[in-house]
């Protein structure tokens, strides 16, 4: 088993006790702690568990045990899990000042409880819209001033972490879910991380991912199912609606779906989203845009205001019907 | 474009005339018709349309011409489509003459429209339980007479069409959809048909299979989606939700979702069939044992008769909201 | 384990025997054979494996007892295992006599071992060419009696085998693999087998596959590895290389591939054809047509004559740099 | 079409004359230039193209204008492309200088051109052994010097591009592929780079992020295929042998494979490693440990010394038999 130390204890004390107690013992670095790795059927090693610089016991038979046992609360905003569905929404790319604002006072008076919008946008090619940057987190900063809706936006690189003060709720995008070199300058904010799952990871590298983000400091990882790859290209991704379930019984960590990523039409949002939601999804982040057809990205799936307003009203009387807040 | 002559017509005439008009023309042998290819942008081509021995005329730009126009009223039993979900249950293999009884009063109580019940089972291992054939169809027409329930059977070779005769829906399983010879034998028979897709399929292959359903004398197919196979593997299969409302912007044929064999694990069926309802399915197939643990065959994943019965009221209740019937 | 019987004998002397040593025995019927599962733990049970009746005694462990087993010669027209690669080629489908001998000839001058050409034909679509089916399988036999050249040829209804009592290797295609009504009815025959792998078959699905033949009595198997669906469609399919060394693994059933199938473009036949069999293929299945642009299937795969020679010798030289033969 | 400009020259010009010409000009940022989308279709366009500030034209056509249409020649230490196989070869992580030293001197003797092993270690679950960073690279720099091989080490982070000064060949991981930010960072060092596809890539993807290498400034690039992720699961991935014709035909790129993490069980390395040079793969980059049962990494598919050695042999000669260099 793992002895996870706390932040910057020394492990000095228990490797002594570990010598003397003849127990065969291993010092990781784990971040900013130390971690000291011991066989797990030694009968003498609860000895070691009352050490004060033990933050938590970690099995071997566990792949991902911070995410297994995760308990704790959400809340975001306005939100407090539980209470409703949560709705993320916005657009996929910041464009202007104006789309934003007016998207945003439109989505606030929806009842959407977190703002979404692009600022640096992970583009396949490289000639394609790369997004508007640091003008884009000013306005998103502006509007969120205005409208009091938290605030949540995909980071590319920890270089940009300083923009990302005041940003509420930071998005590991599905391209970097293993990117774990961002995973741990990420969580090492010590805030809630909304993270996409990779249309190529299992369930399970998934969770791991998320393991990272616990260990290294996030309170809470809203976990976001997108679509994953396989051999149908009738539309963008797969949505793995079973995923939903499987992860609620490996962890009691919150989980939302994407349907405008696995969509990529928008005439294909709406039965997703409600698929979703009825497999026990329990919010939406939706690419919502004033005027889709002018979109400098995603054009093809973002839907209009209206259209969303219709996807709330279903969404909200689908988990009426099922008892489910 | 193709004209697909009636039944037993003769090509001759036809033939005569498109040499008189200077049309270049392909004679093919379809099952019991002929058909004849001519090209698309020909002026002269409308003076064969008259032809009283053609019966269709198919364009070559749409695939599946047959599904793509396709209209009609679906009814079986007791069901009319549109005035609620279809409900397709029974244990995955029929097993004894008193566990078929036994479930199917139970079904037709809660409100089940058809029976389903395995009698030749097509087995990954030659060594794995195939069936009591002959003695389950026996046991199951005796039910149909006992409750009026129309049974659903699924069929693995055209060497069993006679055992079929009293079946009302005939099953095409996701392993034979792409057996064109089975495929045509099952339609000449003139009975609908329930359609899996195989778990390879894309959308297009899977309305091409029921395309030749159609052409072959098929008066409705029962399209079913039952899960594809990707690189997850926590659950059997991923259930294609996506694929229900493309395959319903491609066609007027009914589907439905099959969350048993997507599952492969009762903990699962209930998540995937509502997802299915909340994408559009209209109805759902679902294997239902009075006692799974002892079932020969999927015991893993057939639900309990009253595990079915809260599933049935959850599908009831996210249809009203959502204002399906 | 399971014993299983001869063809044909009485299980009655050893059920006796079992309920006599307190054994508890189960009894399965296997096409034309019994079989009688029993406990592998039983000391006992030693006493049953002398009864004559019992042919085999399978163990429980293994999914695939005959497959892996299986040791034998495999010979076919001249060519005997481990003397040369085997190089099955011929047309996508038999389109006329012309044709085909012309074909049959130049192949067997280059040192082809078997014949193929397609009679009747599995198509995604039923609008598309179907095989000249009977026609085409006289014209095979007749340049079957020419050039002394064995035929392999696809079957896809039992209903067809009185047609193929002179074809020496029957073909079970990929879209049949799991149709296990015709692999019991081909293996029926007693006949050397090529079985396609599905391309969304495991690895193990196939070996399964091939136990049905082999339990049914085919003397050997030919296995096919011709490509799996994956997300990745610039070419057709994805030729599974590493299935060839983990099928050997598990059995010393031949193997060898199809590059045609895989590639679905001429361009690239021959790049997988030669990494097959870097990668253990002990032959080829290769479609070679004396004029593709004019083929009625698969126009855009076949190989010319020209092409295929090159083939052929480079793959040759290659065996010889392995020190393969 | 797309105006590339020189690194920091200015577009005030272009754009004066492109309003003087009516042309509707958008500026774009890529890196630290500036480019000019202007209308594919004008006529007047041509007098643009003659400015010096103008590096490059791209079409709107080639979605990797710069990747389809590079030509250059390739070398690194005593490696020059065309002279033979280019094997790039060592441990999956470096773990000791010892390790490291043994190594180097037994694959330099074999005629090995390029040292790999990984520093930073990417790896699914943050309790694995997560490599010996800064150690490993100074120990890699020492055997270096010793043995005059270049040396070949993943880049996981753009902070680490200060320690990676003096690698020769930096390699992207297939985790990284599509990490934008990284590519950028890393192909601004003006280096040669190892781009690995990602599992879940499309050849087109692929050539995608190597189109951002080379506009970013990379020299060169080496396309890596290490296998995608596809349902079947008996080896760890499945190695596209196919994407290598595939790739070859969009570009004059460079490209070899990685058998090791397709196969991930070293009995399969080998017969990966010959298929992957058939397809046409120009050299191999393969894990070898002088003690692969004590590897912290990677154990179950690294190469002994011994292996390799064969491999090399048997590799050298397929090259020849098949009269490449």
């Amino acid at each position: 088993m793992l002895l996870l130390l706390r932040a910057e204890a020394s492990p000095a004390s228990l490797l002594e006790r570990c010598k003397q107690l003849h127990i065969e013992a291993h010092l990781h670095r784990i971040g900013n702690r130390w971690a000291i790795q011991i066989p797990t059927n030694g009968h003498q090693t609860e000895a070691l568990f009352r050490y004060e610089e033990v933050e938590r016991i970690l099995s071997d038979e566990i792949p991902y045990p911070l995410v297994q046992r995760w308990e704790g609360s959400v809340q975001i905003g306005e939100w407090r899990r539980g209470s409703s569905l949560l709705w993320i929404a916005g657009p996929c790319s910041v464009e202007s000042r104006a789309q934003l604002v007016e998207v945003a006072y439109a989505l606030k008076e929806m009842g959407v409880h977190v703002l979404r919008g692009g600022a640096y946008k992970a583009r396949t090619s490289p000639y394609s819209f790369q997004g508007l940057g640091e003008e884009a987190i000013e306005w998103l900063l502006e509007v969120k001033a205005l409208t009091a809706l938290p605030l949540c936006v995909e980071i590319l690189s920890e270089r940009h972490l300083p923009l990302y003060d005041e940003i509420d709720l930071l998005q590991i995008g599905a391209r970097n879910m293993d990117n774990y070199q961002l995973l741990q300058a990420v969580a090492l904010q010590r805030k809630p991380i909304l993270l996409k799952r990779n249309p190529q990871a299992t369930v399970q590298e998934w969770l791991l991912a998320a393991e990272y983000l616990l260990l290294y400091g996030a309170p809470w990882v809203l976990l976001c199912e997108r679509g994953i790859r396989s051999f149908e290209r009738s539309l963008r991704y797969t949505l793995d609606v079973g995923a939903i379930p499987v992860a609620q019984r490996e962890s009691r960590l919150p989980i939302i779906a994407d349907p405008s990523h696995a969509a990529g039409d928008w005439r294909y949002v709406e039965p997703l989203a409600l698929a979703a939601i009825a497999a026990g999804a329990e919010g939406l982040i939706v690419e919502v845009h004033p005027n889709p057809s002018q979109a400098r990205s995603d054009a093809a799936q973002q839907l209009t205001i209206e259209q969303f307003k219709q996807l709330v009203q279903k969404a909200t009387a689908l988990c009426a019907a099922l008892s489910r807040s």
